[in-house]
């Protein structure tokens, strides 16, 4: 039997009824001749909920809010528990063999990072053996595993169960995993900037990773890494659709599978960044670390890094960006370290975008981020930084013109539908 | 160290505030010395509302609310894994430590009879090892356990928090069990009938079991049950006592404890029983089991019933009390058996009400319910019913008169506060 991993998330399993209709598309597959697994994730809006008593009861004890992450794991897991067991119910009474799975009943196995683990092994082998004797759909609680030497619940952190459907497709071998999404696929941009935006029928791993990365938010960064090391052949596709006629949505393979590659697949932008720039800093060996160090361990996440040759070899300007929400805290932090690394001034922007072109194509096409920059030089937009990578280019603008440089590029590498 | 079992129902872990003062008893009894396990229902509302999922999902499919009972299991054990979590958060917070246990963690085995499982085993090792290694506080998911050859989540129907704590006192082997509940103590009777009741300090367990088979709804019947047979010492006591400062509450435990026997102890009464009667029923071998076979058939449970010596040999009558939810049910299971039971006519009254007298000092006093039904005639209160047992008598009334027979029989044997 080909065997197949659906994934549902928080919107399509808001209430019984879009449960339901969930169990409509799983019966579908299982009248096709599929074995499925279905992961699902809480209810919307549960998760809040859970996270936020969480918070209210360490705020009970303190005005500090940190908690024990351990037992936060085991109250937030309990979100997918109810949907996994309401699943389930449904198909049985819908006369569809199933059962629920939990992280702990697999086992998925999960590192002690709890709040975001990461996966260490999956055992496959009960699942299947109701597919085989049974015939019976595994209804499995994304987003939660087990730690296998304290018996804990961990929780594998936002865009879990996304990555809990893709590992369980490598774990369980299976020909394809079905994420089932509020849009019907991956687009060339953002359709809500670009009404000219196509959605694509195939989309690369890597291409796909660079694209979550850039702030594309359809699928996580996470689960497309897995999706990759694994090779699982991963469709995003629409939940709304009607279960008995969906559309195929855009499959995200490995390159050999997509006939003629695109210079530019697609254009992301992010808002959710801000940049710091320091001035003069001393140009000596040593000095990276000593910026980027503190930074680190103080769990902020550094993107772009822009340091240029320094001209009189004497003091050179380093420009990096870091996550909006960090950006305070990113602040203090250099304030803290302004003698050790020695700059003497600082500077700071929160209204910037940054925005990226995607393609493998660009391995072999010469001038593709170049023509962007006169393309955009020739709509008044200021670079404030540019970084490239083999498979993409991303340049940091003013955030007021965001819209204007997604259309721009989006154009300019013919992505536009006709 | 001695060894501490506390247990909080739904209306003490209603909101993170009262989870809070749940934290400051359990603080109390470690300052005190204790290794405690502390066990923990869902927060008051919760179970309704998965309850009320599993039946909507249900009714999605088709018209009848059946379902699948070990999903019903899976989502409604979500209600008590919350407040485990929250709890044990707090707690961690507040500088003690502590650890959630699952069922499925510690693990407490049940059978496969999903929805109302029995305890089958409990493993200690794990929650002992914490006492030992960390003096660290073990907050238990109550109402759940995990099949020890499915290895799925079970839960042990109504009650089943006090049964899981009694349980795990004695697996442990604590020296109590504080069950803290919204009143104070088990009483002579209900106060809202007698304002005269008092607060019992002792009762013994053969006593406190059959005041909770009589319509006391201070402890589930099978708690008492299984502290009984493992001679567990249990307080009843209230979690709206200052956490500094409270009361002892009563003590439930072996007759020896007990110095002086009352004659009667408690007066306990329910009014969710219906009476049935079958008119001129053959009096025959095998008549009985005619009746009552089908109805268990029906998962009918049948309380009182009374049988009388057939004055002419031929026929007799037969009265017994079912639930009332049960009631309708019944009645339709013996209307289809009217010819196989050969019963002319039927009687059914569902405005009874049945009042209890309960005391081990009966054993040894003559003429204990003798006195009762004069009081209870010259009260002009008609009995429609008698049952006794070793240390329990009970009358079947009309519904009316509760309050008047239930006042007089806690005059009669002495009871009411001076």
């Amino acid at each position: 039997m080909p065997r197949l991993v659906m994934k549902f998330g928080g919107t399509s399993v808001a209430n019984v009824e879009r449960i339901k209709n969930v169990a409509q598309h799983v019966k579908r597959e299982v009248e096709a001749g599929y074995d499925v697994a279905v992961v699902v994730s809480a209810m919307s809006g549960k998760t809040n909920e859970l996270v936020a008593w969480c918070k209210e009861a360490a705020l009970a004890v303190s005005g500090d809010p940190v908690y024990d992450q351990a037992e936060y794991d085991t109250v937030v897991a309990s979100g997918e528990q109810v949907t996994s067991g309401l699943l389930a119910l449904l198909l049985n009474k819908m006369g569809i063999p199933a059962r629920s799975w939990q992280g702990w009943q697999i086992p998925l196995y999960g590192d002690d990072a709890h709040g975001s683990a990461r996966i260490t092994g999956i055992d496959g082998a009960g699942i299947l053996k109701g597919f085989a004797e049974r015939k019976e759909v595994a209804v499995v609680a994304g987003f939660q595993g087990v730690h296998k030497e304290t018996g804990r619940i961990v929780t594998l952190g936002r865009g879990g169960s996304d990555t809990s459907a893709v590992a369980i497709a490598a774990g369980l071998k299976a020909d394809r995993c079905d994420i089932y999404t509020d849009v019907d696929g991956v687009y060339t941009t953002d359709p809500r900037i670009v009404a000219k935006a196509q959605r694509l029928d195939r989309v690369s791993f890597e291409e796909m990773l660079e694209l979550a990365s850039a702030g594309a938010k359809v699928l996580q960064v996470r689960s497309v890494e897995v999706a990759m090391v694994h090779n699982v052949r991963t469709f995003v596709r629409s939940s709304f659709d009607d279960p008995n006629n969906p559309k195929p949505g855009t499959l995200i393979c490995g390159e050999e599978e997509i006939v003629e590659s695109q210079v530019v697949t697609g254009i992301a932008y992010s808002k959710d960044e801000a940049q710091i720039t320091l001035r003069n800093v001393p140009d000596k060996p040593g000095v990276a670390a000593a910026v980027f160090a503190p930074l680190a361990d103080a769990n902020v996440v550094v993107d772009m890094i822009v340091q240029n040759v320094s001209p009189d070899g004497k003091t050179t300007d380093i420009t990096f960006t870091v996550p909006s929400a960090d950006y305070a805290r990113a602040m203090a932090v250099l304030a803290k370290e302004k003698e050790t690394i020695g700059y003497p001034s600082i500077e700071g922007a929160q209204d910037v975008a940054k925005i990226s072109a995607i393609g493998v194509g660009m391995r072999s096409h010469a001038g593709v981020a170049a023509k962007a920059f006169k393309a955009l030089a020739d709509r008044g937009i200021n670079i404030r930084a540019i970084t490239t990578s083999e498979i993409k280019f991303s340049v940091l603008i003013d955030q007021a013109y965001t819209e204007l440089a997604v259309r721009t590029l989006h154009s300019l590498y013919g992505l536009d539908a006709a």
